[in-house]
């Protein structure tokens, strides 16, 4: 008998009459012999519910507070299928953060996991219980109050339960069937993955495919934690996300990804002088701007244009920190220019390190349909441009096609 | 400084602008240099939502479980409310049942409290905090999970609260401005007692007087909390429930209760022997049927006639409960003859022990408007009767006036 991990986000037990789909979906693993371990979100709509209750409350809070009402709607979910699942005859309890307990840092409503204890869940299998039911998104600090891991924590705690655990899979049930080549939105014949590397998965999953919770890909690569993805509404097999070396064969893109959710800012007659770069991006991080893909052009004469991309919704606070530096002069430049009709495409795959042309490839499928690319910036396993936002679709599809991502 | 626990009941912090106003009065109880221990509810509605799921997951449901999900409410109020007190400057902190801890017996649903360690608490105030808000109701077992007090178990938790820091006064906020001489819908002078003793306050909490849980005063009698039970909404003076020793002067009759819920049951030509009684009431008692008053007619002949009164909804349960008896041959009777139009009237005050001519004065008013009396049963501090149910307004009224209860 081996541990199996699955955790069922806040969609996946949105009523009680899905409750008793998950309490299903538990009791069919239970009956092939897995201890299973659940771990479960509060029901959707009830942590956005808790969270506007603190904001109206006041809009600046304790996050020890925050975290002690934010953290109650996975309690009653948990107890809830606790209940379902005794009434289909199968021994389980509901756990806690703080029973477990799952220790962690004290930095509330964005706490890290330091320690997951296993021996008295381990004692309560023993004793017969067939089920643990977790609350995700909780631990206790080690002054003894609760903290949250922030949105999105369930997913952690699935994951570092996994870990701690030596789960043989933890399964992550969600409302889409697993990771596909691109949005099926955008792209009619999108295919879903059988197995994809975590490396994939992150660079996948911080750009829009937001199906899994980066940090719990880190840590399921870290503790090499077998994740799958997987629909609690239909019953398929999901995406497997893996070491690279489970892959039989790897191919060399695995996907398209696309965001519309992107800003470009150039500032364009900078001084070309040593430690520029560390003069303009210092600031943009201090003032805590997720600054992603940069360029800077050649110099003509003592000038140069530099050009960076960051989420919207940080535009006016990269451009005041800009300007915030030019004014103590620490920087100097012409302009800057802000274009926010924009959209970054990104082809992913760990076999691009091992086939030349991909970008070659990329960027002639797109010239073809006369499309322009602004900004271009490339990792080991990913290719990242920015095109005009009007043109985002049709570039996703083209890549799609260009590397027949609908093809096995 | 002193302690003082003040509790708010769930209309008390039914929704974010009262739990503001909540706010304010404890804040100024901590200007007063108390140290504030506030008990708080979930808000309104929300105990019942919670208990709604539970059972709508499953008829029949663990305890532990049901603990876990109806215990969240508490918490959320506790948290909301210290995040509102921070905001007015005041260092505020919320306390689960586990975190103090108030550790309960592991009856779940209606546990007993064991003991309430204060080490927790009081080591918080010396180190700054002002006012600790503990979730009412919820405890934690030996076998370190959640426990429920049952129903209006924050009094419970408020006074138990009280006697372990040994506060100056327990404070119940409620919706109602404190404990009146009788029903204020019934009788329009009725007036709000500035005292009343614990054991006077008993005898009318447990005839529907719904304004505090019976065990809370059961309690407070034990262990001498000053109770005062007054209005979050009006600042007023409420009612002090205290020793008898602390009233200046007791009264003869402190207060008038009526109920319809009551339902009246004979037994007549009952085969007179020695253990009779005991022959009917053992299987009431096995049935769960709480008898109230009792009366035994003088035997004629060989037979006589019991009556008792019960709760309405148990009649059908007592009905079965004697005819079963019966069959088995451990009872005989010629008739069973069930009155549900019969309400419960009583007159209560410590005053009784020691002034003759209460009941006759009592039954005397009544006659005089020719209200027939159905049952009288009478214990130290009060003497209770059944009548006609159109006539329970009247009788009220009526010994309302006669004992002059509207004069201070």
């Amino acid at each position: 008998m081996s541990y199996l991990v699955q955790k069922f986000g806040g969609t996946s037990v949105g009523d009680l009459e899905r409750i008793e789909n998950v309490a299903g979906i538990i009791a069919s693993e239970v009956r092939k012999n897995n201890k299973v371990i659940a771990i479960v979100s509060a029901m959707s709509g009830e942590t956005n519910r808790l969270v506007e209750q603190v904001k109206q409350t006041s809009p600046v809070y304790d996050g020890r507070e925050y975290d002690v009402i934010v953290s109650t709607g996975e309690n009653i979910t948990a107890g809830l299928l606790a209940i379902k699942l005794q009434d289909l005859g199968i021994p389980a309890r509901s756990w806690m953060g703080w029973q477990i307990p799952i220790i962690t840092t004290s930095m509330h409503s964005n706490a890290r996991i330091l320690e997951i204890k296993t021996e008295n869940i381990e004692k309560k299998f023993v004793e017969g219980m067939k089920v643990a039911i977790v609350s995700g998104f909780q631990g206790i600090s080690k002054e003894n109050r609760i903290s949250t891991l922030g949105r999105g924590g369930s997913d952690t705690t699935a994951v570092a339960i996994s870990a701690a655990f030596n789960a043989k899979r933890c399964d992550i049930f969600t409302d889409v069937e697993g990771i596909f080549t691109t949005d099926p939105r955008i792209v009619k014949n999108a295919r879903k993955l059988d197995k994809i590397s975590y490396e994939e998965m992150l660079e996948l999953a911080s750009m829009g495919a937001k199906v899994l919770h980066t940090r719990s890909v880190e840590l399921a690569m870290r503790y090499d934690v077998n994740l799958q993805v997987l629909s609690s509404f239909r019953e398929k097999i999901g995406t497997l996300v893996c070491r690279e070396d489970k892959m039989l064969e790897s191919r060399m893109i695995s996907g398209v990804a696309s965001s519309k959710d992107e800003a470009k800012v150039t500032l364009s007659g900078v001084l070309d002088k040593p430690g520029i770069a560390a003069a303009i991006f210092g600031p943009l991080s201090e003032s805590g701007i997720n600054v992603d893909m940069i360029i800077q052009n050649v110099s003509e004469n003592e000038t140069t244009d530099i050009t960076f991309s960051c989420p919207m919704s940080q535009v006016s606070a990269a451009e005041a920190a800009i300007h915030k530096a030019s004014k103590k002069k620490e920087i100097s430049f012409k302009a800057c220019v802000i274009d926010t009709e924009v959209a970054k495409v990104s082809i992913v795959g760990i076999g691009m390190r091992s086939h030349a042309g991909i970008a070659k490839k990329m960027f002639e499928s797109l010239a073809h349909e006369n499309i322009n690319i602004l900004v271009i910036s490339t990792s080991e396993i990913k290719i990242s441009i920015l095109v005009e936002q009007k043109y985002m679709e049709l570039a996703v599809q083209v890549l799609h096609d260009a590397f027949e991502l609908d093809k096995v």
